[in-house]
């Protein structure tokens, strides 16, 4: 492809994306796409000669756009917010013209030198402690993998990693809350601690983890001759964004001399207000920590922001020295390869920091403080009818809200069929899309509110429409 | 940034690429900068206000180009291919816009059926056996680690996962050539296997797997009470792209109910060729497969093709299901979060789908043959000149090599040092950049070529600029 031709279908997309950044609401937020309706208008094998770009942005509009579940919909309330805005996009294509690999200092000294500073940016803007030393993973799962992987050769002295898994002595024991995210698990499996040494940790009546809970199962492990080995907290659970206490769970973490990591995945970005700061009090006492800017922090997916204390002990973790990849200047600089599970690695700085330039701290603060705003609003709109009922304390952008209606007495099983029936009947209208989870075992909606383009119209169309749905309607009449 | 911003610096951003692509020669190829020469120039901290998208941009130039080492460069002969093109940072572009999450079915049915599709497109071209399912991974890494994983759990009945490592027992073992990627020994340590427990087979004459002395170190094992697990075949070494002898491999993993892993992260590419499928004799006995269309074929990092057998092991391996992530279609669709590590994933289907229309089947292996053909003029070079030296074989892109001059009788440390400041003097031009490597114990230089622009002219100055140096030169005078 020439520069002409580039140009000339390179203009063309920046266009359309200018345009459907503005203009998403013209979709249905959630594909109306029938499994394997759009697989069964692709060819079933590669065209053996190329074929015009014409063609192929025509199938783009034809085909794949009507399989997109538009996360940048302003009405998009499911999951979480997953944001990309104009400067992530500018520098996710230079990123992608450059096509360096950001391995190794020398593979590009830049990408290496500009993930320390927006990383150090980062670790300001949040108020982390000295100490900690920042690296950019692809997202949280791996980032939290990480610092299992950290916890278990720190407590086994390297030894896992070297000899594998030791034969005798007690197993080693992962805590986390019961409103811990499923990466934990995951990675507990991944890691080879296996599932059944994940140990859940009971949560209050916030959701948030209980501290007391998490001494008496460790105690509880200790007598049983198992070793404890790493807590993982989170701030924001992926539910209902419940803020586990940092301050007293790093207490017992300490106490016990166990990893003490935190997932701050999606609620991190937070900590840039100053009024919400105190969701990260207590993190002086963590030795990892993450936070996704691909989430809240208008920065497109994937750039994921982890923080370890102990980088010796990550790169202990990680360092490989192939003969191959060896450079005369390794002693004085860092290689991002040993920070991480892949060897290859994207230039992803370079999107973050024009983010956090164009915007500026002002800028990032104006949007995350009108979201939490609206999260706000739509809490009072639920608490003020009578026929719903609020399910979680709101702290930041999440309210988990079920219709009940007042003076019913309707079993669990008839509110999930209810609620369940809503959440279709409204996502089905393509005017907005949110999503479900369970909070101590009862059906909740979710309504999470991030996205760069949202406003108070968009969140107000969201309970007009919740209001109006024959689930809710139907039942009055 | 409203579309007017947008599609100003969009355009900008995209006139500067197609001009970058077509003249990358202007770089010095390797980087010029020193150790933190660009941190030095980046501000401590992230500005208050925001900034103008201009003075980013400027930034972008005067900062951040100096700091970049030129993967897209002609003449970037080091390490391995990673060409971007065209059609890639224009799927690449349209992904970021649309900024979707690619985790569920739900979330873009069109991103995981494309990725199905695509992803059928390549094992159509490969000509891979009836039965490999894909998925797109980030690395050939995290693919192998995934492999690892899977071996894993079929040898201990899934009790890994579920229990931790065993109590007892013998270790599990995981087979090698000693010419096998580092992502081996260190996807062996995250996953619990142990460094230790990584066995090393030795290599024949052209540095490929000596099948017999794997049938060797397997029954030694097994006399030892060590638990034979998985064998790591490579296509294409990253020293000198050597290509074990799949088929004799898998009769030996077959016979001892081994999972076979391939890993052809760069070589996979040259499947295409029919006049190269050779390399993959035998693939029909694997259980998985990994190669890197982000390295030798066009599309931009990261979009790394892993194949497997046995989807059902691999979703058991991975399989989470917090109740916020279920669908009401999940019987019925594929939910790619289920078959890797990561929960969040991007929308690389996308781009890939672009490189193979727009290139057709002929194109890319037209640029295919015309790399395999330049690598066979350079190997000509190296051997009509009696002061070089050919260190293995060249089946395909890769020519290792060194410079001995005729007659001496030069010790191997004189030669690593002579050859790695001719090395250091080469790349210091900025004319060719070129990376080293070691084969049974002996410094190599390498020349990998893969670039999409890459021409005659650009090997024949590398070639010119080796006959030169003054290290060469300096030998004669």
């Amino acid at each position: 492809m020439d520069a002409r031709e580039f140009k000339r279908f390179g203009y063309e997309c920046i266009d359309w994306i200018a345009d459907y950044l503005e203009h998403a609401d013209r979709y249905p937020v959630l594909s109306r796409a029938a499994p394997g309706g759009i697989r069964g208008r692709l060819a079933e094998e590669s065209p053996e000669r190329g074929e015009p770009m014409e063609d192929i942005l025509a199938d783009f509009h034809d085909i794949v756009l009507p399989g997109i579940t538009h996360w940048q919909h302003p009405r998009f309330f499911a999951y979480f917010p997953a944001t990309t805005s104009g400067p992530s996009i500018l520098g996710e294509l230079l990123s992608a013209g450059l096509g360096v690999n950001a391995m190794l200092w020398q593979t590009s000294p830049a990408a290496t030198e500009l993930e320390e500073t927006v990383m150090g940016w980062l670790a300001g803007l949040l108020g982390l402690p000295e100490g900690f030393k920042g690296v950019i993973q692809d997202t949280a799962s791996t980032a939290t993998l990480c610092a299992l992987l950290c916890a278990r050769e720190r407590a086994t002295d390297f030894g896992v990693n070297e000899n594998g898994f030791l034969q005798g002595g007690g197993a080693l024991r992962v805590y986390t809350s019961t409103e811990g995210h499923s990466s934990v698990a995951k990675g507990a499996r991944i890691a080879g601690f296996g599932a059944r040494n994940v140990v859940s940790v009971n949560v209050d009546g916030s959701y948030a983890m209980d501290p007391a809970d998490l001494k008496r199962c460790i105690e509880r492990d200790l007598a049983a001759g198992h070793r404890p080995c790493c807590v993982v907290a989170t701030v924001g659970t992926t539910s209902s964004t419940a803020i586990d206490p940092l301050g007293m769970i790093g207490e017992v973490a300490g106490r016990h001399g166990l990893w003490f990591h935190v997932d701050a995945a999606l609620a991190g970005s937070a900590a840039i207000l100053p009024e919400k700061r105190w969701i990260l009090d207590g993190v002086e006492r963590a030795d990892s920590f993450v936070f996704n800017p691909h989430k809240w922090l208008f920065t497109n997916f994937d750039c994921s922001a982890f923080f370890c204390r102990h980088p010796d002990i990550l790169t202990s973790v990680f360092a490989i020295q192939p003969e191959y990849l060896r450079t005369d200047l390794d002693p004085q600089v860092v290689n991002f390869r040993d920070w991480g599970i892949q060897l290859g690695r994207r230039f992803r700085a370079l999107k973050l920091w024009f983010v956090l330039r164009y915007y500026g701290r002002d800028g990032l603060r104006e949007l995350l403080r009108a979201h939490i705003g609206l999260a706000e609003e739509f809490l009072t709109w639920v608490e003020r009818n009578p026929d719903f009922e609020l399910m979680a304390p709101v702290p930041l952008n999440t309210v988990c809200f079920r219709f009940n209606p007042e003076g019913s007495s309707l079993s669990e099983e008839r509110l999930e069929e209810l609620n369940g029936n809503l959440m279709n009947e409204v996502n089905a209208s393509g005017r907005i899309f949110i999503t479900h989870t369970k909070l101590g075992g009862r059906f909740c909606l979710r309504m999470s509110i991030g996205q760069l383009r949202t406003t108070k119209r968009d969140v107000a169309e969201a309970w007009e429409i919740l209001e109006k749905s024959t689930v809710v309607q139907g039942w009055k009449g």
